[in-house]
């Protein structure tokens, strides 16, 4: 748990607010700023004044993106504790800048929350959202509380820049371009349900278990469990495939890669034809999808919030050295083809099928709600 | 009411999706884009790839801002029209970037939104914010939708660019300053009791006045309702304070001038003395509170959501040229003073006293709650 500040000599308070109401929004503010470790260069003026003030490197462009995690939606109180909620809304978007090739600079949270909330669990979601940005390289510059009447949200922007005048976009993926995604697919989706079976991770880092559950493979649990709570933007692939000019396209995996790569190829103007038995599917989906007798494919391809990268190859050559040193595993899981292929699916029985953009649409009924 | 595209001669559906869990976000999305206006130079990549990219001026600073507005906090879906609520959520934002003497670039949104919310709902709050990002030289280049399981939420970002690599903050007002604002005080929050009264804008622009009310000072109540449903950012003024080196120090009214003047006072560690017979109170406030027997000075300190600026000013001469050819009236109120005299309110009487930070802060019980 957060530490709350220290009782004010000067106050006629004895005991310390523990509700935001208590505080208010001004002198809740000014304890974050107290909390805020030493900006970076960039930063010419943070959290406090009308807005952020940013000096980028000039060379280079700016990038912005904004997500949100609901409650409800995208994470439960009950299930995601609030340090996690903050690390995560800065993850989410860290990823977008990382799909781009770019670095994160400022960040900003617009946190709506209910009235009552208590400074402690807000104070250890700003806690997790500056351990974040920091553990990213970029500073928390600005954001406002708003009492919200219905369920929280976190809100976040990202500032980035781009490096060496560069981006990396959707559009760029041309037949005969092969087709990589990072890490493993799915775990995040499998440590959702598990979440939703009764699955946690205690404050104090160790595994909760139900009985019925306890004869399954804990430590893959444990792995599918953080890739849900605690995501990893891949900023160092990312600006891996931009410096050195590798990628034709990429796109971060935010609503499952069958949704994702119908996004790139649209972008591209191009059609796709995708391995099944390429996919590298996290162990922790195959194990836990085999006890429930489901097939492993569809949260692979369609669980959504992995924050992995999807990116297009035309020399693999360049490859080689991400493949030495890089921090995380690449896998080549098929090709683009032309458009008029459309986006193609090759099964393990040697069939192929129009792979559907299935996956996480807020709005259309079939994906159901996370999170609930 | 918005136009809501034409029916797609290759789709087997005949009837238009009107909720927008028939249309899905990726359509939705794509739609709003065909109603974008051709972007600014400064846009690389707008809506439609993970982040925005801009080319900001070289020798400018970015500026970011973001604050939200939510349903049942800010406003009632019942009261503001769609285009107002998303005409609102930019303005909101650009008076910040008006604080600082800069200019709008790049608006992006984040949108939580019911899950049956109508496509044409939708579409008319887009549009609204569309038309004012182009009134104000800004492009909508980013944003999303997510479902809510509570009300509407709009949170919007604003990045901006310093005019003159200058910038205006809050910290540089010095004692024998004097302090002005633009306009005139408490319009949006008469404007928001009216509206809680049952007077509202019809779609058509005419103005819709409950039986008690009529014999009211009416145009005056129109007034207050398009000063609280659709308030203009001071960006014309924020430019001549920077660029021309006139403000020592400046901050927008947006939680009313009591608590904004602290604001400004405590940034710059001074003390300041305000007359209530110079404050500007909008004839509105003073002819309605009068009709209520309620005394208007109260509306025009704490009310909120001016979005006036209000800065000090060293040299008062170069105010003059503003004077001859701003648009926007400006009016001495005080003066500022060494902060061991505190804040304080020379009364009509010709009395002072402390003025209290009352104003709107969403966690402190006094304030309630706008919009309901």
């Amino acid at each position: 748990m957060a530490h709350v500040g220290e009782p004010r000599a000067s106050s006629r308070r004895t005991v310390e607010p523990v509700k935001l109401s208590e505080l208010g929004e001004d002198r809740f503010l000014a304890r974050v700023r107290e909390r805020l470790p030493e900006p970076g260069p960039a930063v010419v003026l943070g959290l406090g004044d009308d807005t952020a003030v940013l000096d980028l490197p000039e060379a280079e462009r700016t990038l912005v993106t904004t997500d949100v995690l609901v409650e409800g939606v995208h994470f439960l109180r009950r299930t995601l504790p609030p340090r996690f909620i903050g690390r995560k809304a800065v993850a989410v978007n860290a990823s977008d800048i990382a799909a781009m090739g770019g670095r994160p600079v400022g960040v900003l949270m617009s946190l709506m929350t209910p009235v009552d909330s208590s400074v402690s669990e807000l104070m250890e979601l700003f806690d997790g959202l500056i351990e974040q940005a920091s553990a990213l390289g970029a500073d928390l510059v600005g954001g406002n509380l708003c009492t919200s009447p219905g369920p929280m949200a976190v809100d976040v922007t990202i500032v980035g820049a781009s490096r060496r005048g560069r981006v990396l976009e959707r559009r760029g993926a041309r037949a005969g371009d092969a087709i990589y995604v990072s890490g493993k697919l799915g775990a995040s989706a499998e440590g959702l349900r598990l979440l939703n079976e009764g699955v946690a991770l205690a404050a104090s880092g160790s595994l909760i278990v139900p009985n019925a559950l306890r004869s399954g493979p804990l430590p893959l649990a444990e792995q599918c469990l953080r890739a849900h709570m605690d995501p990893e933007p891949r900023l160092e692939l990312g600006a891996f495939l931009c410096e050195n000019e590798v990628a034709t396209a990429c796109i971060d995996l935010s609503d499952g890669l069958a949704l994702d790569l119908h996004r790139l190829c649209r972008a591209s103007g191009v059609g796709s034809r995708i391995e099944e038995s390429a996919l590298p599917i996290h162990p922790g989906v195959l194990a836990w999808e085999g006890l429930r007798k489901r097939p492993p494919l569809d949260v692979a391809l369609a669980g959504g919030e992995d924050y992995e990268l999807l990116f297009t190859v035309r020399e693999e050559g360049r490859l080689e050295r991400w493949r030495q040193e890089g921090n995380v595993p690449i896998t080549r899981i098929g090709e683009v083809t032309d458009s008029g292929q459309g986006i193609r699916l090759a099964t393990r029985e040697g069939s192929e099928r129009s792979l559907e953009p299935a996956g996480w649409d807020h709005f259309l009924p079939p994906s159901g709600h996370r999170g609930t």
